[in-house]
């Protein structure tokens, strides 16, 4: 297959460093450069470090930018900056701007006539898909949103945060017996505090006030107060062990009864020894799919949910029909 | 909601029913007739019943057919003649003529300036999405899919057409020691055997050979002979108390190593009281997308891999944006 899809990398953080992997895996797709804000000299990557502020200069030599930042500073300004002209794909994931920034990034990607695909990973992403098809197959029914076990930066980092803490995780873990209530079919109605516990590991600097610390994690507000949280102090050597990895995962399930009161149960569940690498490998996939709506003489903002399955393949139209089907 | 989208049913059987009952919790689709070989004033339907003959004379009143009819003999026939003059999904699951019926159908509709999604359902269909969708964010990997535990018309039928044989079902069921290892992520080869196993309770004249019965089924060429197969004899009774639903379900299973050699794993599945009435319930749903591509102005045949998710719903783009993303 050629190499006929030639990606550009902004970030190389996590992600970024995720998506350099992924592109071998992908036969059609070729990496051209990464653009960091950081000195591009001190950058290890394979593919060419090249400062943000040329990135203009690439414009013919790059399909679709995949935007390799966060969601809390980096993709606000660089996402509609970028979209006016180039074809991106990023992993926006602030649940409740979403449809402000889908309105800004379409705004620039039309000024461009240039496509943006939007929130791209596995939630929002995946999962998302499998809550629009699974509510429009089954309707009547309840749709519910499981989590891990994973480890969740954001909670990991507001640990950290707290003075005497030398390094810290924390993972979040759904609670079996809701799982199986949910599964069951009973539709039940639960609590923040009943669909997910949180679990902690910490290390502390040696004087510090291992009590204190407990009780300033357990009374986080928002953060943890309302879960059941645990937390385990361990040593440092443990933590290396243990607690470099970042799994992630979790369910969507969907459970209706049709017709004649037959009870109906869809499931989607991810297990993920790495959640970035997963992430990054869905951002390169939906690159593929931001060149077919250009194909298409599309221009605009895009999420998961406009994106036809098979635009996702390498394979044609008959290949999938034939061997997916 | 208004009901904007005007449906026509083309036979009553289990899936014919099955959509009927589904269109209730539909809330801007309606249905308008079923069309049928019978005599129309023998069918118990809601709807208004019609033979098939004058289906024509509907042409201004119908947004969409739904084919109800089998695969085997209905279909092949019905699909390509129908398509010249109507919109129309169908859940044509012959795997391997699936690329013929696509050319014949996409003839038909562009004849007719129409859509027709075909192959619609759950295996074709939800689980192709499945297959799709995965393989194409987690490149490398292998894709498992396993049916059951369900009831199997096919070889049900089979069994009932044997001498003695008064009644008699048949369950497929994945064999749960294999399901463990492709989950694990050890990519096993598996051979037909090692996948699923078969069970079967059949009902004999009084007079029957049991042990010839038996021979017969478990030697049956392509249906049982390839499989671990168990028959249990049991009474009418039984017969009628305990197998008179049709259950059926699936997995489909996607394991990979992405960059760092992270084991990765999705899973979609499926547990279904009523098989007839699910695949009904997502007919209805790809009537509603068959609709949305008409506004787009396409025409000719389409499987559920062209059809973005978001064309299934009811919502407006920007309802599932804010609510689903």
């Amino acid at each position: 297959m050629t190499k006929n899809i030639r990606i550009g990398l902004v970030g190389y953080g996590n992600i970024g460093k995720g998506v350099e992997l992924a592109l071998d895996k992908f036969p059609d797709m070729e990496g051209i450069a990464v653009f960091t804000r950081r000195n591009p000299e001190e950058l290890d990557s394979k593919f060419k470090a090249v400062s943000l502020d040329h990135i203009l200069d690439y414009k013919d030599q790059i399909d679709v930018l995949i935007l390799c930042g966060g969601s809390a500073t980096d993709l606000p300004e660089q996402g509609p900056a970028l979209a006016k002209h180039f074809s991106t794909v990023d992993s926006y994931d602030n649940h409740n701007n979403i449809p402000h920034y889908f309105k800004e990034m379409n705004t620039s990607a039309k000024i461009a006539n240039q496509v943006s695909i939007i929130s791209v990973g596995w939630d929002p992403g995946l999962f998302s898909i499998n809550r629009a098809i699974l509510e429009s197959v089954l309707p009547g029914g309840e749709t519910y949103t499981f989590w891990g076990k994973g480890l969740s930066q954001g909670h990991s980092d507001a640990i950290r945060r707290i003075d005497g803490v030398k390094a810290g995780v924390q993972y979040t873990i759904p609670i079996e017996k809701s799982l199986e209530q949910v599964r069951s079919g009973e539709n039940p109605e639960l609590s923040t505090r009943e669909k997910h516990e949180r679990v902690c590991y910490v290390v502390t600097e040696e004087q510090a006030d291992k009590k204190l610390i407990e009780k300033t994690i357990k009374t986080m507000p928002d953060y943890f107060e309302p879960y059941e949280t645990t937390v385990h102090f361990i040593n440092e050597e443990t933590f290396k062990k243990d607690h470099k990895k970042m799994p992630h995962g979790g369910f969507v399930i969907r459970t209706a009864t049709s017709g004649n009161e037959n009870k109906q149960k869809a499931e989607f569940q991810l297990e993920l020894e790495s959640n970035a690498e997963f992430t990054s490998s869905i951002l390169v996939a939906y690159a593929r799919a931001a060149v077919k709506f250009k194909q298409d003489g599309k221009a605009g903002a895009f999420s998961v949910l406009d994106v036809p399955p098979a635009y996702l393949s390498a394979k044609t139209s008959e290949q999938l029909r034939k061997e997916l089907l």
